[in-house]
């Protein structure tokens, strides 16, 4: 069986330490595991089955003889070394939403369209982490009929925004608990311990964040419906790990909550009722593993051929370094 | 000016305490304070407008002399005092679900159909939380044009279960920042701290659940519109007080971001941006205050005459308590 060189960029960071966990877990057939990072965490040790892996710094010239870069860094570090990655013959999986909407870029889901990534041209693209939990849940609903439109409005975990994320909100809510004020935070932008806080990314043109036109830019490619529509509220909750989304979905032709329950629970990368004895699930249920969960399906009272459902999952595991990493696996199964 | 023997029943609870303070802060005209509660708490003291009420055990005969009860019990008790207290000669504004749907009880929130009230034989009923903060909210895009369709997602605070549910979140997030696993609750299906709970009620025939269908079924009878149609999904948050919404909804004719802006930055009960500096509202921003906070107000992409909004409220004040004092307002001046 071929090994791979692998790269992962950001390799200490949320993402990319999860990137390095799937890595191991999947058992994907490393040959040499390279951990890139900033200047700032050169040198330091990252254990890796059983061995340490050092930490080199990601300059445009260390992608020398690797096979596949995962990325998990921001959008203008990726634009900046993608050229590098690529030139040094690897295949570049980018976490970042720097490539996503480029028509040559295949955007995939590998339960959804996996077979996009054996088209790519050097760039292969993550897609967001709530859209990666929502299309796992929709995609066998949108078999069943086409999906025409779908509102969302997410409960979206803090460490979405990385570990300082986290960092922000452990230090506020252990501040709380002490009786003391919590510290202004710098990730978000007001109190997220005992808040919730409806916006997140950046205000485009029509006043939804990009943040929440992922939901429908990345959902067309994804799912192969070029004209699904989506009206996305984005909002971060006091919840240190996994997303969760409320959705109601309109398809073209009726699909009851029986046949979307049945399809759901046949889907791959899905799970459906009991969780805990519970027929819903939590975004405490569904951290540390890869299933998004889904839950509450019934039918909408708005509109014709409208179903009401419910999903959790981790987004940095399935939402971001699982999804990597399961896109790696199509490259060594080509 | 007239002054009114105004008991409160279940003075002790979050709500029942929040009534007593809301009819102090609005300077109701109160001749005479009775608190009422369990035989529990019956002998407690109350101060109110620098005097102290004695708590007495809301009996079938306590109501005696009484011209309004405020009522801030369940609704198997509000069903089974309701009579005593009519027989009585007292007007009962009952803050249950118990009367709700009664087609000769007005459901009332005293910005959009205070009228009603007036028409009560004996009972007016306040409606729920997170029914009101919505309504507050859509009630000026409502006058603009008539209401067809809501979805809508909550995210509501513990402290709408009542102080049981304040005390369940509070003893577990300081478990959890000891170190120490989260005690089991009793009040919310699993735990809430760190977590969301896609489940609020008990379930009906159609798979939502009663809290979620009362956004719908009051919802009609407070905006005089018969036939709304509402998909809601109620969810738990860990936060403290003050519910959020995020509301999709679909006008007969088109109304633009910028008209319902102004229609809501007008309409009694609301307050549109700037909050703290931010043109969107959240819960910390909404609690212990009267107004509905309405952000985030934009045109949807899924439907032809679509809006999306945010709002937030206070659900002890505005959802609850405020509005049963406001609407006994209206008993007042008529």
């Amino acid at each position: 069986m071929k090994k791979y060189n692998v790269a992962v960029l950001g390799a200490t960071g949320a993402v990319g330490r999860e990137m390095i966990r799937a890595l191991e877990e999947r058992a994907f057939p490393v040959e040499r595991l390279l951990p890139l990072a900033s200047a700032r965490s050169a040198g330091k040790k990252i254990s890796f089955r059983g061995a340490e892996a050092e930490v080199r710094e990601a300059q445009p010239d260390a992608f020398a003889g690797m096979d596949i870069v995962l990325g998990a860094v921001d959008s203008a570090r990726a634009r900046e070394l993608a050229p590098h990655i690529t030139a040094a013959g690897a295949v570049f999986i980018d976490n970042s939403s720097a490539f996503r909407m480029e028509p040559e870029v295949p955007l995939v889901v590998p339960e959804i369209n996996g077979a996009d990534a054996l088209a790519h041209k050097g760039i292969i693209a993550n897609p967001n982490c709530s859209t990666i939990i929502a299309m796992v849940a929709l995609a066998p609903i949108a078999e069943l009929s086409p999906i025409k439109t779908v509102v969302a409005s997410t409960y979206q975990a803090v460490s979405g925004a990385g570990q300082e994320g986290l960092t922000e909100l452990e230090e506020q809510l252990s501040a709380l608990a002490k009786g003391e004020p919590a510290p202004a935070g710098k990730v978000f932008p007001c109190r997220i311990a005992g808040n919730v806080v409806p916006y997140i990314g950046k205000y485009k043109e029509n006043m939804f964040t990009d943040e929440e036109m992922k939901m429908q830019n990345e959902g067309r490619r994804i799912l192969h419906l070029p004209e699904l529509r989506v009206s996305c509220t984005c909002v971060r909750v006091p919840v240190m790990r996994s997303h969760s989304i409320s959705l109601s979905v309109v398809t073209e032709r009726d699909v009851s909550p029986e046949e979307a329950m049945e399809a759901i629970s046949r889907g791959a990368g899905c799970a459906v009722a009991p969780f805990d004895g519970r027929d819903f699930p939590t975004p405490l249920d569904s951290s540390e593993q890869d299933l998004v969960m889904v839950g509450r399906v019934r039918r909408g009272l708005c509109h014709e051929n409208e179903l009401c459902l419910w999903c959790c999952g981790d987004q940095l595991r399935k939402g971001a370094a699982v999804n990597a990493v399961q896109i790696a696996e199509i490259l060594a199964r080509a």
